[in-house]
C-alpha cells in the first residue's frame, strides 16, 4: 500500500490527501493548528464537484518525527513564508526513498529542497483550485482543482506518473508536466498582480481590479514574462491576454493573500514576489511595476507588525 | 485699506489669512464646514512660533456671491479636487482689480484660472508649512510656514511683492518667487512619493516608509524631476539628494493625505499625481513607479467608495 504524509493540512493539504486516501493510498497528516479537532474527528470535506466525504487520516501528528513507517510520498503543503523553515519540517520523515512532493506557491522556491535532499526525488506541484478551510477539520472545495506535477529540473519520473494516476482515479486532473518549472513562471503571472493588487487596494475583487486598472496588470505580467525568459523560461506570446481573458470570465474572486491579509495571517510576499524581483535583478531585467508594488506590501508588512 | 477674501477657510486658508489681518489687512473667509462656529467666534490660532491669538474676519460668508465689497486679492486655499470647481468658487468674487493667489497642493493646475481670468493677475503660492485644523474654527500652526509666491506664468508683480511683504509683516516668510511653476514641481518631488506611500502603506509615517524603501521614494522622486525636465523646468541636480537627507532630519510625520484619508476626505491624488502622470504621458516620460502608485491610489478609492 502506498504510504503518503502530508505536511501541513491546511486546505490545500487535506484535500489533496484525502483524495489520495479515497485512491487507496495510506494517508497521514501533521497538522498544528487543527490537531486536536483532527485526531479526534477527522476531516469533513466538502467539494462541490466531488461530493461530501469524510477524510480520517491513518496517523494525525504534531511533527514529521512522530510519524511510524517510512512514506512513499510527502506531500509538503504548507505557505511559503520566511518564519517557516521548509527542509526541517521535512527532514525528520524524509527516508531513503521517499518522494518530496511540494504542492506551494511562489517561484525559486525549488533549490533549497534540492540541496537538502540531494538523494530524494524532489517533484514540484502545481495547485489550480478553489479551496478553502471553513472551520476546525473542514474544507470546502468550491472549483477546479488541477494539479501540475513534474520532477527537477525537468521530466517526469514513474512515481510522478504513478502519482498522478492516483489523482486521476479520485476525480482530479493530475497532470505529468514536463517542464513544472516554465508552469511555476506561468502560474506566476497570474499570482504577481492580483495577489498584492488585492491587498493594496484595500480589499478588492480581481474583477474590480481588472476593469479599472488593467494597464498596470498587464504591465506586471509583462514583466514576469521578461523576468521568467530570462531565466531560461519562455512563456507563451499570447499568455498576457489569456490570463486577462481568463480573469475577466472568472467569477470575482479573492486572492489568497487576501484571505491571509483579512485573516492576519502572514502573506506569501517573498514567494511570489520577493523572489520573482530578486531573479530580475540577478539576471538584469527591468521590472519597475512589480518593484513598486513589492515595495508597498513590504511597507504594508511593516504596518502590520506595528 | 488692503481688502482680501479667503475662499476655503480650512488650516492653511485660516492661517495665511490671520497673518495678514494682523499685519492690517481686512480679510474676510468663505468657510462652508465651519460656518457657524466661525461666524459666531471667529477662529483661534494656535501657533507655536507665533503664539496664539484670536482672527475675526471682517465677513464670514457661505459662498463668494455673499462677498460686500471688492477684493485687492482673493486667496484660494481648497483642496484641488475633482468635485471642487475652483472657477465656479473664485468667478462671483473676481473683480476687475482682484489679484487671485492660489495656495494649493498640485501641479499643472494654473491652465484652468488664466483661462477662466485672462484679464485677472494669477498668482501662484505653495505653503511649506505643518497645520491642522484641530476643531471647528481651531487652528493649531505646528512648525515651519514660509509661503512662496510668484506670478504665471513667472515673474513677481508690485502686487504679489506687497503681499510678501505683508506676510514677512506678520512673521512669516513670505517669499517672492521668480519661477514659481518650477517652484511648483520641486514641491511635487516631496509630496509624489511620501503621499501616497503614506496612504498605501496603511499610515506609516514618512520616517518608517524611507527607511525601509528609500529605493522607491528615490525612483519616484527621479521621475518627477524627469517629467518636470521634459515640461521646461528643469530642477537642481541635487534635488533627490536633499530631499531624502531632509526627509530623514524631519520628525516623522504624516503627510496631508494620510490626514485626509484617515478622516475619510477626499484626498488629492489627482492634483499631485494624477496631473504629474498626465503630463508624463504626453510628454513620453516612463514613469513606471508613479505609475504604479497612482494605479494603486485609485484601486484604494474604488474601494472607499463602495
Amino acid at each position: 500500500m502506498i504510504k503518503v504524509l502530508v505536511i501541513g493540512a491546511g486546505a490545500i493539504g487535506a484535500f489533496y490527501g484525502a483524495l489520495l486516501a479515497k485512491a487507496g493510498a495510506e494517508v497521514s497528516v501533521v497538522c498544528r493548528s487543527d490537531y486536536n479537532q483532527v485526531k479526534q474527528h477527522g476531516f469533513i470535506i466538502d467539494s462541490h464537484p466531488l461530493g461530501r466525504w469524510h477524510f480520517t487520516p491513518a496517523q494525525v501528528l504534531k511533527n514529521a518525527a512522530d510519524f511510524e513507517g517510512t512514506a512513499d510520498y510527502i506531500l509538503l503543503c504548507t505557505k511559503v513564508i520566511p518564519a517557516l523553515d521548509r527542509v526541517a519540517l521535512l527532514r525528520p520523515a524524509v527516508a531513503k526513498n521517499t518522494a518530496i512532493v511540494f504542492i506551494q506557491n511562489g517561484v525559486d522556491i525549488e533549490q533549497e529542497l534540492l540541496t537538502a535532499f540531494p538523494n530524494n526525488e524532489v517533484v514540484s506541484g502545481l495547485a489550480f483550485i478553489c479551496c478553502n478551510r471553513v472551520g476546525p477539520g473542514e474544507i470546502l472545495h468550491l472549483a477546479y482543482g488541477r494539479l501540475a506535477l513534474g520532477n527537477l529540473p525537468n521530466g517526469v519520473s514513474p512515481k510522478t506518473a504513478q502519482l498522478c494516476e492516483l489523482f486521476r482515479q479520485s476525480g482530479i486532473d493530475g497532470n505529468a508536466t514536463e517542464n513544472i518549472v516554465t508552469g511555476r513562471w506561468q502560474k506566476c503571472v497570474w499570482n504577481a498582480p492580483f495577489n498584492p493588487l488585492s491587498v493594496l487596494s484595500g480589499g478588492l475583487p480581481t474583477l474590480d481590479i481588472l476593469k479599472t486598472q488593467e494597464s498596470l496588470v498587464r504591465s506586471i505580467m509583462q514583466e514576469v514574462c521578461n523576468i521568467a525568459a530570462a531565466s531560461g523560461h519562455p512563456l507563451p506570446d499570447d499568455i498576457v491576454n489569456i490570463n486577462i481573458a481568463h480573469t475577466y470570465a472568472m467569477p470575482p474572486y479573492k486572492t489568497s493573500m487576501l484571505l491571509d491579509y483579512e485573516n492576519g495571517q502572514p502573506m506569501e510576499t517573498e514567494a511570489i514576489l520577493g523572489n520573482t524581483l530578486r531573479a530580475a535583478q540577478r539576471l538584469g531585467v527591468a521590472a519597475p511595476h512589480l518593484e513598486s508594488v513589492y515595495a508597498l506590501m513590504k511597507l504594508r508588512e511593516l504596518k502590520l507588525s506595528d
